[in-house]
């Protein structure tokens, strides 16, 4: 199920995901959801994951150590990565990678190069999972967002999804859109600004596939045709220019009137932190999924890191 | 005992402890330090704690990390909460509060923020422990401070104290005073350069519980009146302008002529960082009771995560 | 074995290790080398070790931190000690092992003042480990190093040992060159560029000892000759003006060229990070030793904290 990687085993973007895995995983995962709620388990007692973030995110960071510490593991955490290793001494990823292989039993990397997690994985016989590289791939995030859609709807296959806001360099919408190629029946529609839509790349990969996509401008009108809404950040720190920013915030916002066009039985996620394209008041209603969308986060790392090293 | 938390058991302010609450806490703090005489325990294996640090201390997060292992649970960390976490992109207390309880089962929690625990307290079910809001509260030093007085001298109540150096800043001398408002037989007396004298707002709560209070600005004439002398840093960081500072700073300093005056069974304390508010010379006297102190911190922290999680 | 510190146990100066101790704390890293095959230990369990890192060094607190765990300790870590600690207001580094010490049952420190560790363990009474005092002292290292010759060419008497690159600020080629003093039938080769050459207080300790050595500017030459090549990055940052840089650096490089002259049975060493010294063509030959170094250093660091603790 893997490529570009030494070990069988890596994590490191959605292409390597076949529906067999998915199910599998996700099976999983429930099973996780269960030792949880039972107070954890030691099943991965004596192992170690090293965190190395080269790009700080304590959200992502933290969900996978709950994970491994949840499973009875333990966890080396290095959040500044770049300015405190020798990687701000001009180290290549491959050498830091051959080293901290002898510190722990599997790698997570959080790394702004594109590619660099597979790099990683090329040289050394324990797993990497990729936690972001970049605007590349996100390939753990695309995998909790899938399971939540099983979590909340019961299937991932005939479903209706509205990508919204940042689909160019938004790497969550991206990485979903391309793991949706392996479920059946998916209708994908686009509602982004125009100078954010979604890349080539992808809608090539959808149609390759035989995913059905359309843009759509008016927010309005697609909300009540869809099963998931999936709002995503206008990422300040995407854009070179304040003008693009500014162009493409604050258009499409959802708020108290959204959720009465929204179908009662559809659901709202967003991969967070979000600033103000989700409404506080919208919290309280039940298809606000998001919250638990970052709890799915936990329950998906904890059935990767055991399939890993279980 | 809570107010202003979702969970009935966050620990927010000073204000919330009463007698009862303090007497259980400190006979559960004397169990703490037999059982790191004894080489610590197991009996919050499996439980997680998240130190959310949005305003960089080392020392106090280490503190509650020791206190967290020692019992035998885990830790997630994360120091530099503020530029590396989604805080940076804009997103609320509440929002990042809600997330990490899926990852952990207790939040210590500091805040640049008068007020931010406490609003990180209202949203989630787990509780949360305010490990300083801004200027605002550090409910936990206040506890280990009158820990610390009662293993030193015995007892809580029928103290002369003396508070001595930043009144106006130093949140640990304001929280301090807050807490022997469930003390009997009180008498406190402030020495503060003029511009850093005790707030009204502690004032009038002293006032309000019949705790005796005064003002003097001769430290040579108090030293020998009472049994704690509680100094504190001139916290540069606080001031505004240098002049203040400077005029703040070397006003009040303890050294060996100041241990002849005080009184033999008299104990010095600080909250500690110390510059040179306190000669080194000092440490070697058995009334210097500063590093005992910070020991007893661990002890406290300890009892209260094993009331909020045991 | 130890000197200046009040435990008789602390790690602050290759100049406090003897022979016996080295025997001892060799055949102990042997065993950790089996126990890490095993999946790891639990004799450490309860005990705690602090890493306060005044310096970032991720690479280096990481390997500590994965031979405590490996015995089933727990760690502490603070990278950005100077940052965020007291440190930055003021506070001395023997006030903060002072309060560490009620948080831990040993403390490594990185520091980049000379003496710092020293400092610290004069003060406490747990162990203290200096992982790097600025340009002085790295003892761990040269323990690693010195195994690490052990483990490759079965002994640590009778050598040729070229030590190449920065001697002057590489502190693991200084370290390693006065541990070498502990062995018999020793002859150093210093391979420098001229404003980076082997200090006096070295050459002077070497003397001394009764171990031979030289230097030599021809690498071409020294190669053939040699079973250990000891290569050291040109540290930029040790440098104060960018002429005296690029004059040292790009001097020596080892590369594929460099293999054909070297002894088969000889072995290339690098304390890494590399740069562009060791060129990436080398790494597939069985002479290049500088990751499993990299490896060896959990295991002595396990023995060092076994030693210390058990």
């Amino acid at each position: 199920m893997m490529s570009g990687s030494r070990s069988a085993r890596s994590i490191l973007a959605v292409q390597q995901f076949d529906r067999p895995f998915l199910e599998q995983l996700f099976a999983r995962a429930d099973e996780m959801r269960v030792i949880v709620a039972a107070g954890g388990s030691n099943r991965l007692s004596g192992r170690i994951m090293a965190t190395l973030f080269f790009e700080p995110s304590t959200r992502t960071r933290l969900s996978f150590e709950s994970a491994m510490i949840r499973l009875g593991g333990q966890v080396l955490s290095a959040e500044y990565a770049r300015e405190t290793s020798s990687a701000a001494k001009g180290e290549t990823i491959e050498d830091t990678a051959r080293i901290v292989e002898s510190y722990a039993d599997v790698i997570v990397i959080r790394h702004p190069e594109a590619g660099s997690a597979a790099r990683a994985a090329s040289v050394i016989d324990i797993p990497v999972i990729n936690a972001g590289d970049g605007p590349h791939e996100h390939p753990t995030q695309a995998l909790l967002d899938l399971y939540t859609i099983r979590s909340e709807l019961g299937r991932i296959d005939d479903l209706r999804i509205a990508l919204v806001g940042d689909l160019k360099y938004g790497r969550a919408a991206r990485s979903l859109a391309l793991i949706l190629t392996q479920c059946r029946g998916i209708e994908l529609t686009f509602v982004s600004p125009p100078n954010v839509r979604m890349g080539n790349d992808v809608t090539a990969a959808l149609a390759a596939a035989g995913v059905r996509f359309r843009e759509e401008s008016d927010l309005s009108r697609v909300l009540p045709e869809v099963d998931v809404v999936y709002q995503t950040r206008i990422q300040h720190e995407r854009f070179t220019s304040e003008e693009e920013y500014e162009a493409a915030r604050g258009l499409y916002v959802i708020d108290a009137a959204s959720l009465r066009l929204m179908h009662p039985n559809a659901i709202l996620m967003h991969p967070l932190p979000r600033v103000d394209e989700i409404a506080p008041e919208v919290d309280l209603d039940p298809r606000a999924a998001y919250f638990r969308q970052a709890k799915n986060g936990v329950y998906i790392r904890m059935a990767l890191l055991d399939m890993l090293l279980g």
